[in-house]
């Protein structure tokens, strides 16, 4: 089996934004939703590991698009394992235009949890078997890896959600990539409209819930790039994120 | 050609609730394009409009389902127009699970508007002749029409939402599809995992766009049917709606 799996998608117009561009929420789900193709069809999917009491956790996820693609513009989406380490998997994705050019990139990380205990799991010792001829170290991703982001200090909130019952998942929890909406939404139309969002880093430190109310902080440590934080506490940070715009 | 327009899709994991069955907003996007695929092919969709600068207004929408697909599950969705009219036409939708049953219709009124004026323009008088050939007066509907709803007196808002940029689309108005999930969230995480939301009216009353704060008002006029409003002050309505839970 090739260890790469492909999925087309078309750019729909009511997934896109107010320029008429895909948004970075639809995106994301484009991308994780490939992930799970590739996983399922390789023995280490959802209905594999969901009877061992196993689940995929996302812990780092970094896309990087050179431009945004316009409404009904129709993408292939690749995925592959780069590598397999004792308690993670980094699995990365090229975005490309079908019939053009490769438009972007995307790099993730990835626990296994058990989902009683929360605990990760031996990921390279139990499955070890079912990733060894899945995993692909030199296929090319050419996008930096996360930065490593310290927390934020002595900075104020700039907005707030209330987390609603369309955020919530089946374990419960703010859907993973609702995230990458509120930190989009960090920043106002005016400023979005001047600006590419070229960059986004996302690393999943806490879970949030139901009835929690999520504040958002950010500071611009160079021109147009920013440190973001989402708290669910004044000192409890569920998620850190870099973005870059140009 | 048809005059129905078929559309399949595939309920993905990124797009369920915390039940893992699609949501509602999800199968909003799906119905609205597989009803642009329906216009395209026939020679009145945005590409076909847009020259003559006029534009689709979503002006009510009604879902009834009787169960809502869970994930992996395909479905196909077809769409029709049933009337045209002066200054409206009537499309209406069902969903059905490939190799399975119906499992729910829709029911949706549009206009045509002027993009400068932004005045209704004479759909039955311009657009007679695209129309003529793929109107289906009775293919079956059998979903109550939408209810003719009266405001709201004497309510106090239940929440707010404050608008975000992602809530915009390309005319710089919130998103007709957001509001769908706007109203799923006046309710309670508990309150629907106890109760199916069986159906949802909106009717699309005025615009509301970028910095407003939307207020939420609901008022229970049967058990577990609610009449709904949202607001951008607190005298002027943007979405009027019923959602009936099981």
């Amino acid at each position: 089996m090739d260890k790469i799996e492909r999925k087309q998608v078309v750019v729909e117009s009511f997934n896109t934004d107010f320029r008429r561009c895909l948004n970075y929420e639809t995106l994301g789900k484009d991308l994780l939703n490939c992930a799970e193709q590739h996983a399922n069809k390789r023995g280490f999917g959802v209905d594999d590991i969901t009877p061992k009491n196993h689940a995929w956790v996302l812990s780092r996820l970094t896309i990087e698009m050179q431009e945004m693609p316009r409404m009904f513009v129709k993408l292939e989406i690749s995925t592959w394992v780069e590598s397999l380490y004792r308690l993670f998997t980094n699995r990365n994705f090229e975005i490309k235009e079908i019939g053009g050019n490769v438009i972007g990139y995307a790099r993730s990380i990835w626990a296994m949890i058990d989902r009683d205990t929360r605990q990760p799991i031996e990921l390279e010792k139990l499955y070890f078997e079912k990733f060894h001829d899945h995993i692909l170290p030199d296929y090319p991703c050419p996008i930096q890896p996360q930065t490593r982001l310290r927390p934020l200090k002595d900075v104020t909130p700039c907005s707030e959600h209330y987390i609603v019952a369309s955020d919530i998942d089946y374990n419960g929890h703010v859907n993973s990539i609702k995230y990458i909406q509120f930190l989009c939404d960090i920043f106002s139309l005016d400023y979005q409209r001047q600006h590419h969002l070229k960059r986004v880093e996302i690393a999943y430190i806490n879970e949030s819930v139901f009835g929690e109310t999520l504040s958002f902080y950010k500071k611009e440590i160079e021109v147009n790039t920013y440190q973001v934080e989402i708290r669910n506490t004044p000192t409890n940070t569920v998620v850190r994120g870099l973005l870059c715009f140009d």
